[in-house]
């Protein structure tokens, strides 16, 4: 099935957190663990939100700023603090009532790896590591955490029709 | 109009600040949210409001970062938190006592179309998406939060004659 | 000995922390101090481990963050505060029962240059100056705190035919 | 007089800090203000240091990190929250006993100007505009944060025939 095609069944985003909604970077303080976001990140997937997608991530850390963020952007789900991939994949699918292939997920890693390639499209942030091509469908020209994910929406919701509709309460 | 002409009408900046005071990221730490601004953009607006030019932001978030640096950098007017930004932006020019075209804004995102566009001058930092060039003016060579609002009030002061009277009393 | 055959003694990697594990960058607020560590270093350290080799650092500086990305990434051992780095790794090898030409060591600037040449592979980050050149057995192409200890760890593990191995998780 | 017979000169170097030791980003964090400073240029400093050079900081701001940076690298003078350079600049040297011609200042911006002009040799960082140039001697390859100071004291060594004598202890 061409990539197209494979676009029209997208329902849901299921994002990695460090590497692709962050640059990757953890920063230590004292007793505490900070991350960074993107604002144009955030602002892509309220627009994903908008045009009826279905919006998460499933990360192998665990921390407050990721709980934040998800909470901020309205996440439909998060799973934390899963180092098995493949196997907290398979859970999000039955507790969300996904199909693997109406799930285009974005990752930075090889440990992304049964991820990208069972989910309907892979996506591989420019940054990462060139083990993941073989899995992805694309990888994007911005790295993770300045833009990737807003890139990967954008690129969805234009071939899926939608960006223009989206688009029309700033253009009109 | 063309540019030069629109530029000697301009008596106010009107400034995003997620992607364009900064370079986008948010960090979350604990249950604080820090930003970064930059040492350059701040000299530049104070450039600015040495040469008689009014100094603001309208942003759609809203935290103590944004009201510090306002403070700091003595801005003429903070709006936050606005979500629809064509509608803040007619608050701003009510309350400000601003025509539309008076105000040069930057911005780096779709959620700032309809300002830039209504604006008198609109311009996108470097690393804004393609959607904004239609709407603006010109893009920054310098990206967000890396001197993007410096470079907008060099070309401003230069462009209606003012640079070179800013810069006297460092030059001299 | 040529690098192919010098790669197959290496037991255990040596890195320094600031501008190899870190961008280089540190952090003072208030009366802390904050590093920023790469997840996909991390994620390489842990696939060093699992390929059986021995992890740790030699820092000349001392901070809490360096023990918590120690302790977080399971570290066989940490030396910091260490300005004589020449004597720190004489120590090193005798506690860690290592014979110099075991370790890996991967540096960013002169003052790891006894350590470089004594260890047996030497690597210097993409960033590090070129004094460094002449010491090293070659310079990774991802700068520090940027992925070029995860570069070193997947030369390594390749050279040593094991990097399928420790992929097999991942792509069966 | 060419910039050989200037370099022998030097006695003290005359750093700006935010956009010369940091990269120009102002971090606001709740009620505190962060700075990322650069462990290279750390370690260029105490090679100055040690080859006899006196070494200090003259920033317009004023923050605890820039004095925690100070203690750290044993600066020997440090003026903050000095708004105007040239009249700081003037009082430092007649506190430090130090004549102009003895002084190598590094600046970033437009503020800096007067002290580049009047000390013996005045070096812009990479990422400063293009107003600096022409009074400075010469341009550093890296941009402030990210060495531009380690890069001077290397210059600065060399030209003086005493980089050769600060390695040997790394180098022998």
């Amino acid at each position: 099935m061409n990539l197209h095609a494979k676009a029209q069944r997208i329902r849901a985003l299921v994002l990695d957190i460090d590497g692709v909604l962050t640059d990757g970077r953890i920063t230590y303080l004292g007793g505490e663990e900070a991350k960074s976001f993107h604002v144009r990140d955030g602002h892509g997937l309220k627009l994903a939100k908008r045009a009826g997608l279905r919006v998460g991530a499933l990360s192998g850390r665990s921390c407050e700023a990721n709980r934040r963020r998800a909470a901020e952007l309205e996440f439909d789900f998060l799973y934390e603090g899963k180092k098995d991939k493949r196997a907290a994949f398979a859970e999000l699918l039955a507790e969300q009532g996904l199909a693997a292939e109406e799930c285009l997920a974005v990752g930075d890693d090889v440990v992304d790896l049964p991820v990208l390639r069972a989910a309907g499209i892979g996506v591989a942030v420019a940054d990462a590591p060139a083990e993941l091509d073989a899995a992805c469908d694309f990888r994007t020209t911005l790295p993770g955490g300045h833009g990737a994910v807003r890139e990967t929406v954008e690129w969805l919701l234009k071939e899926t029709g939608r960006w223009q509709d989206v688009m029309q309460r700033y253009t009109s």
